[in-house]
Formats: structure tokens, sequence, C-alpha cells
């Protein structure tokens, strides 16, 4: 099977000018034969899983991966690529953000370390608004801002943060607009990293999973987490937001989108970033909130997450001489596939960065959205 | 019955704080107590049809629909309103923009000088945008303009504009952001006006139903038309939409929005206004654009839609004394309810005004969003 195999690969790649053992970042070294028949078999996990082991390279993954996504389906499937296609298709489209406690239990331990290497100085685990950052912290720093103003904070507020992290949304509002509040988080040592985050300050965090709290509060925010709600939890999820809410508070939803409605995620990512996640679609959030809230604005800047990615990418890449004792290459190729295949996938706009504000019943007068 | 139906509305009406015989402008006075038991049993088409028969008066209908629709729903079923409740809610929902030769036969050729003493002096007739504008001639120029901006129209760039009013926006592009194009109407009315006001400029105007075109074009904007298109043909507009554009065009479509997702249009205006209209909502037309379009961006402003009604019903109250011989009372009554309802309904946030950016692949580098 491998040569007839090889020559559909040569084809798809050929439609996306990239070349193998071509001399330009985004063509692909083939090490290993037998990566024609895995591509055509498994798909992307096949893609990623055989890159993890070695078996071809690529100096910008994201740009080859940009590349394979932005061909024409239509075209590709009348040459009969349809297999290899939709794998690629129905499973890039579908990655989503990574969850610490899932990367595997020998690294656990170490994990705080991992992040602090690649993240920002506030350990923000999400998307950049790189409107005017000329850094990675300027463009975290930016977005809690944005976040912040538009639900308009004020000193006194009492803030939800559904899917805190580290903490760092809850201190920097703390800090700059003199708010109280929760966040909860269902990572053991997310929450005790926030405890010493949070010191000092009005805001605290809890070890809780979302469907168990209740109170009312003045503004929520939820920070890429909707992407491990599950679609059969939307609605559910929804219901939770509003019932938190206070009548003439703000709920601003930051979440990683996809253009078409799926109900499973990716087979690599389920198996080596995060088991169970899902990007929502449109319509999936618009079912999720009919009745419930009326959508104030929704903006997308999915491509600020090409560029945050990549300074991730750039840190990690950095760190590595520190990070390796503790970990190995296998990993470090794994993580680098992740990092760079969703910044492709960012780049080619089959993932979308949005964010959502919804109100209970309107806001009386109108919203004036803010970018 | 009459009784009874009292009682309810009278309690319905407290709950807004609303009186009976009350002086202050949005009380009612009802001058045929035959109103209680219509509104029982016909709901807002009863409300409406008593309204410009005489039956009752109220010197600010927006105010009083406002506050009917923001009495909360649940409260209200619970003290067993609801048969009145699910008119008034499932109908102002539903409320759609006016077409003029909808109106009546025997107005017909009188419309373009009804509209021509109502809208501004671009005969825009859709949401203005008051941002920063101080009056309506202001606002429709800045919401042409920021159309026009939203879409980054270029000198030369050819344009569709699917029911295209009187011409208004492609003359605003033509002069402004020198672009050739074509609008369509299937208003005859509004053809022959806008082919005296595009005379001179690289635009014209098509007596077409929109799916009957063909060719492609740099952009596509639709204003205030899609709330015509009626729910089973949202997926076909934008499969057409999406055939018409392209590639690295922009599609703007600009409609009035509903919170909920709905499959028929209100009986009082579908009556009187209006028929076979009806309101998307953010399900619905995330559910027409999958596959299709990425969403760029979703810009709510439906308060000032409260604005711009309230010009219209200015202006046209102003004009009454010239338009008086060709019309009747009924049907100023009728015009006026018909202003000040939408009005009302937009400030209670039960209708939104939604400016929706649409790119086929997505937009290379992300799209920057305008305010």
């Amino acid at each position: 099977m491998t040569a007839k195999s090889e020559k559909i690969v040569r084809e798809v790649l050929e439609r996306c000018d990239v070349r193998i053992g071509g001399d330009r970042p985004f063509d692909v070294q083939v090490h290993d034969r037998r990566l024609y028949d895995r591509l055509i078999t498994q798909g992307t996990l096949g893609l990623g899983e055989s890159y993890t082991q070695g078996w071809w390279d690529c100096d910008a993954i994201d740009e080859l991966v940009s590349r394979l996504l932005s061909v024409d389906a239509a075209s590709i499937a009348s040459l009969d690529f349809s297999v290899l296609w939709s794998y690629l298709r129905g499973s890039l489209l579908n990655l989503q953000r990574w969850r610490p406690f899932q990367v595997g239990q020998q690294h656990y331990d170490l994990s705080n370390s991992l992040y602090a290497a690649m993240l920002d100085r506030r350990m923000i685990y999400s998307c950049g608004y790189w409107q005017d950052a000329a850094d990675l912290d300027e463009a975290q720093e930016q977005k809690l801002d944005l976040i912040c103003r538009k639900i308009g904070l004020k000193s006194g507020d009492r803030v939800l943060d559904i899917g805190a992290g580290w903490g760092g949304f809850l201190r920097f509002a703390a800090e700059r607009y003199g708010v109280t509040g929760v966040g909860v988080t269902v990572s053991e040592q997310q929450a005790r990293f926030a405890e010493k985050n949070l010191s000092g300050l009005p805001v605290e965090m809890k070890l809780l999973d979302y469907h168990k709290l209740d109170g009312l509060f003045d503004h929520l925010v939820s920070v890429g987490m909707f992407e491990h709600v599950g679609h059969k939890n939307y609605r559910a999820y929804m219901q939770k937001a509003h019932e938190l809410l206070a009548d003439d508070g703000l709920f601003l939803l930051h979440t990683i989108g996809g253009n078409l409605s799926q109900t499973h995620g990716d087979p690599w990512s389920e198996k080596y970033i995060f088991p169970n996640g899902m990007l929502p679609s449109v319509r999936q959030i618009g079912a999720a909130i009919e009745g419930l809230f009326v959508m104030e604005d929704w903006h997308n800047f999915g491509t600020h997450y090409d560029r945050t990615l990549l300074a991730w990418h750039g840190n990690f890449e950095a760190a590595w001489p520190e990070l390796a004792p503790a970990f190995d290459d296998r990993f470090r190729r794994m993580w680098r596939y992740y990092l760079l295949s969703f910044a492709g996938a960012f780049r080619a706009r089959k993932m979308q960065l949005w964010q959502v504000v919804l109100s209970k019943p309107g806001v009386r007068g109108g919203y004036t959205r803010l970018s």
C-alpha cells in the first residue's frame, strides 16, 4: 500500500506547495516511509504520533499545518483524497486547550515549572490580545484589561471567574479594579498556586466544579474553559451562569470556537493533550444562550492566538535546557507539535477566538462595545 | 367576561407601573371597555387594531410597550397571565421591518412622499448609528460610513447590495469610496426612484429577486433585508451570498435580530405592516452560515433603533399636515403605533440590531473590527 499512500500524500502536499525533502521551512523531511500509510489510515492521530516518534521533521510545523488546512476541501475530494482530508479537517478543527493535569501523570509535578517557563509572567494560559502589545506580557495584560473594561468592572464589584487557572485574572482585577471575587478550578495544582498568588487580596480560589457553585455575582468571566464543557453541557453551563449572574451584570465568555458544530474532539489531542474537549460553534453557543441571555457583542480575534502560541513555543524551546532533565525528547516533540499545529490552525482560520459579552435582560440603554 | 379580563389587564399593567386613566405619558386612557376582552383573546393583534380604531390612547406608546415587554414572564405566568403574556411576548418579539409595497395598496402611489417626509435626506430605511451623531441625517451617514469601513471598501471595488432600497447605500459608497456595483430590490417604486438617485454614478439598481443574481463581487452588503427572507430560506440566502462573493471579500449583514428562534412573524405586523417577515436569532444565523462563512465580527447596537424610530416618528407627525390629505386618521394611528411599538421593543431589548461581518475562508492575518 505504501506506494499508493505516498502518491496520495505527495499530491496533497503539492496542492499546498509543500515538498518532501525541500529546503523551505515548511517543507517536510521524511525519515520513515511508513509515514504515508499511517497518514492514510490514521489521519492526524498518525500525523501527530509519527512526529513525536521522529518519523518526520519540519522546521515550521505551524506553517505546514496552516497550508494543509487551507487547501480547498472540495478539490481535494475530487482527487479522492477524501480519506486523508476528512482526518485533517475533522481533527485539527477540533483541537482544544490543553489542561495541565491531563498531560500525563509522569510530568504532573513538574507542570508548574513548565507553564512558568512557557507563559507570561502572570501565568495566563489563554489567547493574548496583541492589538498594541509588543510582547507576550503586554499581550496578556491587554487581554485582561480588555475583559475588565468590556464588563465595566468597578471597585467593590464581586466577580466570579469560572475556570480561573492560576488566578491571574482575579489578581489583575483585584489589583487594578478593586474587585472582590471567587475563582474556581478543577486543578489542585492551580488551586495551590493560586492561594499564594492571591494572598492578601480580597479574591479567593476554590477547588470546585462550577456546577456546585451558588450565590449571586455582579459579573462573570470564563476564559478558556468553555472548550472543556462538552456540547451536551453547553445549555446547562449557560443556565448555571444565568443563575449566578445579577440581573444587571455582564458575563464575558472567552473561548476558542470552531467554524463547524462538533460533538467530539480530535483523536490526537484527545489522546495526548486533553480528553473530552471540543470547540463550540456560533450555532451551538446561540442555541445554548437562547432565552437566557441577550448577546451584546461577539469579538473574534483568532489570529491573536497564532502569535500567542508562537510566543509560548519560543519560550518553551528557549527553556528546554532547564526543562530537559525532567522530560524526554518524545515529550519535547509532542509539545512542539501541539503548540505549532494549533498556531497553524488559527492561521488557517479554522479555529477562532471569541469574546462574547452576554447580559440577562439586555443592558438598558444599550451596550457600547470596546476593542 | 369583561370584568375578569379587565382584572387581568389591570394587574399586568400594575406590574409595569402603568395606570389606566393615569396622567403620566405612558399611562393608558381607555375609551372602549371592550378593549379588555380583545387583549385577552387577540393579544397584540387586538392591541394594535384597537389602537388604530381609537379604543385607547397613550401619549408614549413606545414607553408603554417597553414596559409591557420588560415585565418578568415567569412571575406573570404564575399569576395566570400567561395567555396575555404569550401574545405580548410571542408577537412584539417578531416584529419586522415594514416594506413600502405592503402598507396597503391604496397608499402605494404616495409612499415615496411618506418616506421622504419620514426618513433622512438619503432615504435610508434602516437603523442609524448614533455613536457621534446629533441628528438622523448624521446617524444614517455614520451608519453608511461604518459599513463601508467595516468591509474595507476602496476605489474600484465592485459591490453588491442585496435589498438596496432607494439606492442610498450605493450612492454613498460610489461618491465617497469610488466603488462600482449593483443593487437589487423587489420594489418597483424603489427601483424607479433609485434610477434617478444613482444617475451619473457607476452603480445601478435592478428590479430582481436576489435568487436570480449571478456574477462575482468584491464585497456584499445587505441592510435591513434579511428580516424578509424567512427562516426556511436562511440557508439558501447564505449559499447564494457565498456564491456571489469573491474569496477574499467580506459580506456585511445588517439585520434586526430576535433573542429567540422564530418561524413566523407577529399577527399584527403581518396583517398591517409586512407579511412573512420574521427575525433571525443567533442560533439561526449560526446554522445558516456554518461551513460557508467565518464569522469575523458581530456588532449589536439595537438601542440605536429606538432613537432612529423616534426620529422617524417625529418626522412623520411633523409632516402630518402635508400628508393628511392623502391618508386618513386610521392610517396615522396605525403608523404611529408601528413606529412607537417597535421603538419600545428595542428599548426593552427584545429586538436587536446586528451587523455581522462574514468572510469565506477567514481573512488571512485576521479581521480588525471597527465600531
